[in-house]
């Protein structure tokens, strides 16, 4: 087990433990979102990866790095269900038990991959608080292994790895790399990343107003809640932990917040334009871009596309 | 111009030509699907092409190899929609005026592009015949050089070099590449590619139900038409040309038609599990695949994805 901030060789050697199992996913451009921001972007397709969301990597890392006698009574988590999803698989991979809690209103379509997983769901309020109680419950009962979402340095190192491969898949030099950020395990694991292979680039992250805890945090220099939760963007509405907390405060240059009409335009962009099928939270960072022109202007921008796990039923246009 | 089928040389040229203006698509996989399957699938993601769809490698290399003269007055065609693009596109790179005959049901996302690349739109009805008659009225009165979307050796030479990339790209021996086939400008360019570049390579078609004329004119060694014209593919309701077809009655294998009710599926799988956004034209091969087990299972599959552009609003599920 990892026990501090994950160094540039943790980072190697999970992308090393984790690479058979996981896709290395393309790296996409488009002349018309270059033009509309005046700036480069490279965009790494995490929609495109196992489970549709970057959080195969962290999910797999954490599993494949616990010990033989940590996962002989299985794993637990919860999650909104991106990481719900990464747990289920990597778990069903190695053979061992998964108990996840979902929120009860899970997408559908994240709700029925964790059951084809074979994992065991557990229903509870859409609250931090609910799904920790739930969570810690079922652990009591059952001596599974807790495999926090992204409060966890080995989820923290495996997520590192989407940027690497960025890093590594782009020929020229990246000014900036732009992360949604949730509870922060992918921007925490973005920003090490750049720090160690590519210390030119700065790493800013895209927030919804509607979870705007990480922008109050960093301003505050204290982990804080949401002054509301109420936003479309599913997979980002937790807080920042105290792993994830002090590694984006010290490798992060700047969290842009963005409305909820702002994320689905950029949305639409990306299925029209690009022809990929991203979920909402994965649309964040361009949206940020897009409404912070100037910031990203004449440079060339990575653009972590977290995930595509959305209901086509349930579409926002 | 290109006077008989084109050779092994004539490909390697378009590509070289037409190389520094496309995107080199990524070829992806999905578990899922070859679990579903039984084969193993590699999708060549030709919806991530220039204009949404392989049609700008047509397009492009049959302008590029006009002479001066030819593409003094401008280009015209006809299209349901991606040959527009396409010509409008490689015409606005150019230089040139385009003349873009496009049916009045065309989606409004393909009208909007065509649109948004200066070129000049004539809609008729959505009949060939309506659409021949349109576009040989507009060539008298400007001169314009017609560029047929599929019965023109450079378009299909074009769309060949997408087969091309596929056989280089996949690093293991593809047993069968399958392709949708409406004109037939991409299914002969795929099967002479195949023939050319990797002739233990196998080529199918897919064709839908509602414009099976293809898999008619393949049995009775003629070219017919449908029986009649009814599809939700709207990329595919042409009928096959005196170029197009003798090259696919020599190296194709076969023509498997589907439903649209089997379109649909393959589509929502597409963009459900691969997360990719696929037009229903773009779909049929796979779901050929599907309905037809038997013949793919076991094998290496390349799948040619043709195109993405659909309008968001009017999804089939």
């Amino acid at each position: 087990m990892i026990a501090t901030a994950p160094t540039k060789e943790d980072i190697s050697q999970a992308h090393q433990l984790i690479s058979p199992y996981i896709h290395r996913t393309p790296v996409l451009t488009s002349q018309f979102l270059n033009d509309l921001t005046g700036s480069e972007l490279f965009f790494k397709c995490e929609n495109f990866q196992k489970i549709g969301a970057f959080k195969a990597r962290g999910g797999l890392n954490a599993i494949l790095s616990l010990t033989e006698k940590e996962r002989s009574n299985g794993v637990a988590t919860h999650s909104s269900g991106n990481h719900a999803q990464a747990i289920a698989f990597a778990a069903a991979m190695v053979g061992i038990k998964a108990y996840i809690v979902m929120p009860d209103n899970s997408p559908q379509v994240k709700i029925k991959a964790v059951e084809g997983y074979g994992a065991q769901i557990t229903f509870c309020k859409n609250t931090p608080e609910e799904r920790e109680s739930t969570v810690q419950k079922i652990i009591a009962e059952t001596g599974a292994f807790f495999v926090h979402p992204f409060n966890n340095y080995e989820v923290i190192t495996g997520q590192a790895t989407a940027a690497k491969e960025l890093i590594e898949d782009v020929s020229s030099h990246l000014d900036v790399i732009i992360a949604p950020v949730g509870g922060g395990g992918l921007l925490s694991g973005t920003s090490l990343t750049a720090f160690y292979f590519s210390p030119q680039t700065k790493v800013y992250a895209g927030e919804p107003e509607g979870a705007a805890d990480a922008v109050l945090s960093f301003r505050s220099d204290k982990i804080e809640r949401a002054p509301y939760v109420n936003t479309i963007a599913d997979g980002l509405l937790t807080y920042l932990g105290d792993k994830t907390f002090p590694i984006i405060k010290e490798h992060v240059e700047d969290i842009l917040t963005v409305s909820d009409d702002e994320i689905i335009q950029a949305m639409k962009y990306l299925w029209e334009r690009m022809k990929i099928v991203v979920e909402p939270s994965g649309a964040v960072s361009l949206a940020a871009i897009i409404k912070n022109k100037a910031v990203f202007e004449g440079k060339k921008v990575g653009i972590i596309i977290s995930g595509g796990n959305v209901d086509l039923g349930k579409l926002p246009f």
